[in-house]
């Protein structure tokens, strides 16, 4: 890509810092959201890619794109699919009209592969090191504004944040014992959280960050932040609070809790809604009959 | 207590290994399932402590007592109660007739208190060193029958187990930057469980723990695994696997997940159910009304 065409692929002036609300400060980077659509959820359902099921009415990679056109501050997004999921997701694009959305791109066999695939194509469209880049998982369709807000001002003192939420619940630490797993530690519960996302970088810092980690062929993270924490161990990853209902939707049986979190949600079509449960119900009615 | 008071408050001899199924080992030791339902959820409606609360038409402390009563290896069940709770507790347990619950004890203002109540009073009945107690916190009402028969089996080859679900999250341990928190490490995520009950123990080795523990007025443990692993840390603490559905009712938001969860259980009253919800929706209607 040549820098022209970065500058039609992603956006950096200031036309989205125009759009903030008069408090927010001037915004002179770009803001790229990178919604990962391109995992295949062995837990799920391989005929429907989770990423495509409805909940409150919508398709769950919709939710995840809107939570991004909807912040004022979010410049350019980019989607990143598994090919077998790209041309249902570029017409749900198209439909929707989503307006940032500057390019869909193949990801990759693992999680980190997409994250790859999408540093690579922002490099070579030549976005500037200083851009902040808010990586997230399209099945956490439910991310608050707050969270994307807390992301980005985040970057402004660090190079690095990520979204987490507080575990309640004991954390242990295991190693393994022969077969089994036996505790190796319990830290303590306060400085305990459960990754979310968007996880968020100046651009310059994860992209080193890979750059370190693509020369380690075991090193397999299941999300981005490790890259930096183990690569760039002098880089402190600030937390950005996260909620409850920024889940990651992993099994058939996490849809009646998501189902719960869109209906008191800002974008739940309760129309559409009731005609998906309907939709739902008779097939379920078809299996039965068979 | 004497030796005789604890013939009458602790089975020791071998009813439960003969109620057990035939393919059950001779069992010689007894085991003896400790209730924790002495928290005041602050999260929580105060009047109406998380423990009473009704899912599936049963309060939660029912269902919890009721996991271990149905478990023929189970000899004996403690129940530790807050003392403004203890009324109802008593009549519930004089209600449903539970033939194992031998007392319903004080607990202290923390769980670490409560447990330590628990010890302190099956040390005075004479409960013999290589009993096998299983800790278990009464606002977790779904544990598996599996989780509990795990837990009495690991303790034959371990000191020390725990019921643990595997985290789908990464996990984030952090450190304090300023007022801020900021990422330490991030484990493998196979080495990450989110820590359930019933947490388990030979009497004598979770009596250790206790006892050095109780040295250190700074030790605030938020549950028991952690007192033998920080105090005891020769003695490894096997892993028990839990489900999502041994889930903690922390918040009112729990609940709906609850009432889910109870649906698909033995012991799910549809009947009594149905007059619980009735009795929120009017509560509700009334609340709207005034």
């Amino acid at each position: 890509m040549t820098e022209r065409d970065y500058e039609t692929a992603v956006n950096t002036d200031e036309v989205a810092a125009n759009e903030a609300p008069a408090t927010a400060k001037a915004q002179t980077v770009p803001v790229v959201a990178v919604v990962l659509a391109a995992g295949f959820g062995t837990r799920f359902d391989p005929d429907n890619p989770k990423q495509l099921v409805s909940v409150g009415g919508k398709p769950i990679v919709c939710w995840s794109i809107e939570a991004f056109e909807r912040c004022a501050r979010v410049s350019d997004i980019v989607v990143v699919v598994n090919s077998k999921v790209r041309e249902e997701v570029e017409s749900l694009i198209d439909q929707q009209g989503y307006g940032k959305v500057r390019v869909v791109i193949d990801g990759g066999a693992e999680r980190v592969d997409s994250t790859a695939a999408a540093l690579d194509m922002l490099a070579a469209a030549g976005i500037p090191g200083n851009a902040k880049i808010l990586i997230h998982d399209a099945v956490r369709p439910f991310v608050a504004q707050q969270a994307i807000d807390g992301s980005i001002d985040a970057l402004d003192q660090f190079k690095a944040a990520t979204v987490a939420y507080a575990s309640t619940d004991t954390v242990l630490l295991t190693r393994d014992l022969g077969d089994l797993k036996v505790v190796k530690s319990v830290p303590d519960r306060p400085n305990t959280f459960r990754a979310q996302t968007p996880q968020s970088f100046r651009f310059a810092t994860i992209r080193q960050a890979y750059d370190l980690a693509s020369a380690d062929p075991d090193f397999h993270p299941t999300d981005d932040t490790r890259v930096v924490v183990d690569y760039l161990p002098d880089v402190p990853v600030a937390i950005v609070s996260g909620a409850e209902t920024n889940m990651k939707i992993t099994t058939l049986e996490d849809i009646p809790t998501a189902e719960r979190i869109a209906e008191q949600l800002e974008g739940f079509d309760p129309k559409e809604a009731a005609r998906a449960r309907m939709h739902a119900l008779l097939a379920q009615a078809a299996g039965q009959m068979r």
